[in-house]
Order: C-alpha cells, then sequence, then structure tokens
C-alpha cells in the first residue's frame, strides 16, 4: 500500500498513481478495455482473491475510473463500467503494452494492438496532439506549469541547477559544487 | 509487493508492470528523465528511507531500465543513468502525466510538458506510428499476437464471448446464457 505516500504531491505523475491504487488495479482496467465488466469475469480472468478483487473495484469505482451499474435483481448483481475518465487511461494501458512487448516478449508478440474495424495492425506511439511530432527524451522537457507549488518549483530549479553540475568533467573538485540539501516537500 | 504474481503472465502490460516493480519505481523514473542521477539526489527530491531508495535503484539496474556508473573514486560515487531501454519508458510517464492533468489537477496545471528547444508546451497523445491515426477505445482492439499461448488465447475467446453475451438484454433469462468457469491461467 503505498497509496497515502503520494496523496499530498502535486506532481500528475504521482497522483495519477495515487489514484488508480495499485498494480492490480492496472491489470482490472486492462481486462475493462478487453470488455470484461462482471465480477466473476475479472476473478475467472486474474485468478485473484474476491476479497482483493472486490477491495481494488471498489477503489476503481470510489476514484471515478468504473462505474457500478445493477444488470440484474433478485440477486442484484453488477457490472464494472470504464466512465470517461476511465477510458481515458487507455494512453498508460497502450504504453505499458508497447513497451512490454518491445522490450520484454522474449518469446515473440502475445498481445498487439489492432484497428477494431479494418483489424489493422497499430503500433502505439507518443506524440503532441497539434503538430504530431513525435516526443522523446531527446526533445521534450518537463516543466513547472501555472499552478506548480513551491515544492514543485524547487524541484525544478534542483533539476536545473543538477544538469549544470552534471556537465562539468567529474573530479574531485566538483565535490565543492554540488548543492546543499533542501527541505523534503 | 505484487512483483511475482505477475512474473508468469505472458501480458505485455502485465510483463511490463513486473519489470518495473512498484509505484516508488516510476517516481525514481520520472525523477531521471527530469535528469536526476544521484543517490543523494533522488533521496532529496523523494524523501525517501535510504533503504527503499537502495532497493528501487538496485532493482531498475536489474530490469535493465537504469544503468550505474561511478562518477567519482575515493569513495566511490555512483551516477544512475537511463539506459535504451529506460529511455523507451518515456511514453508511460508522459501518458500519466497527460492523465493526471486532465483528471486530477484541481487547482491547475502544475507540471506540463514542452518542446526542450522551443519551449512551446506539448500536449501527450497516443497514436499509431504508421497512419498517426489517434488511438481511442473506440478505434482499437486488443487481440492475440502470433506467440499467444494457451492462457492469452483463452482469455481472448473468453472475451470475445462475454461481449456477445453482454449486447443482450438484461433480464433473468439471460443467466443461463453465461459462460461456465474455466481453469484459471
Amino acid at each position: 500500500m503505498q497509496r497515502t505516500s503520494f496523496a499530498r504531491q502535486q506532481c500528475p505523475v504521482a497522483r495519477s498513481l495515487d489514484c488508480v491504487g495499485e498494480w492490480w488495479s492496472i491489470v482490472i482496467l486492462r481486462d475493462a478495455f478487453h470488455g470484461l465488466s462482471r465480477f466473476e469475469e475479472f476473478q475467472e480472468s486474474l485468478g485473484i482473491s474476491s476479497n482483493m478483487l472486490s477491495r481494488r473495484l471498489k477503489a476503481l469505482v470510489k476514484s471515478g475510473l468504473l462505474q457500478r451499474r445493477a444488470y440484474q435483481q433478485r440477486p442484484t448483481r453488477y457490472a464494472y463500467l470504464l466512465t470517461p475518465r476511465g477510458r481515458d487511461f487507455l494512453p498508460v494501458i497502450l504504453a505499458l503494452l508497447a513497451w512490454g512487448n518491445r522490450h520484454l516478449a522474449t518469446e515473440g508478440i502475445a498481445v498487439e494492438v489492432r484497428d477494431r474495424l479494418t483489424g489493422q495492425l497499430l503500433d502505439p506511439i507518443v506524440v503532441d496532439r497539434g503538430t504530431l511530432r513525435h516526443l522523446t527524451t531527446a526533445t521534450i522537457s518537463l516543466a513547472a506549469g501555472p499552478a506548480a507549488g513551491p515544492g514543485v518549483r524547487a524541484r525544478m530549479a534542483r533539476v536545473a541547477s543538477h544538469r549544470r553540475d552534471v556537465r562539468l568533467p567529474a573530479g574531485p573538485g566538483n565535490r565543492a559544487l554540488r548543492l546543499p540539501k533542501r527541505a523534503k516537500h
């Protein structure tokens, strides 16, 4: 349970991780993107305990990624469906899938992304919405936004200083250039 | 520690999660994309215990996302640098960041993605590399690849059956259409 650790961070990456909850939640979302919606379906697919699955589904409903809807009365049974916020999580799943296929599929590709209508094989990459330029470590940087608090601004400043520091040639003399410790945030 | 749970799964999403390790590892990678590389820098930025940070850095080196390089002798000090595999993880970070900014930045945007040279604000989306078409739940589906084992194929078949099932009008009569339990994989 790393949830509480990230709760107060302003960084959107940490917040997203905090909102989703944990590894299991991402695999549940993957199955929801596949089209599964019922408790038994998730359990069958994941081989996960009822308790754990129940906790994760409740958390995903609470954080607004899934919505619960009764599909049967007497006894009432619920389907768990992706909300617009949940559907919008697809890029994270696709990025994880593409990375896994590229770096970890030692015996070949087990799951691939295809066009729903034509069946054409797709290769997910991240681009800028406006220019469609491919975003890589060479072309982008992370910057403080308009609502950045002192914590985020301090990290950005620290990063800028460290970058200058890193560019200096290595040597014992450079130790003095290391920044003094700052308060944690 | 959910690591072992996903280790034997063939799904590339589960494998990626297994390879990265846990939430903290993703935040360490985020800081590495910022340009941080030294133990003290990560610790300062994350406010994480030495033990935990040491474990996570070792795991990220072992799984090939970071490499350790001595930047100073007597005492030896190491920098942790992104490998090509690590740099290729950027799309996951950008997808998490974009989702967090869209859905969780209640007080405004704290961290944004900018062009490294021009400073232009960027909006990361996932498209197909060949056609540059935006990939959404409406346009894609996940399919079994050439190396899919019986486990993945069974899940895909189950998903296809469930989809047909879900399209039927709700009603008590439909209970008989639910699929029998299959062996977990």
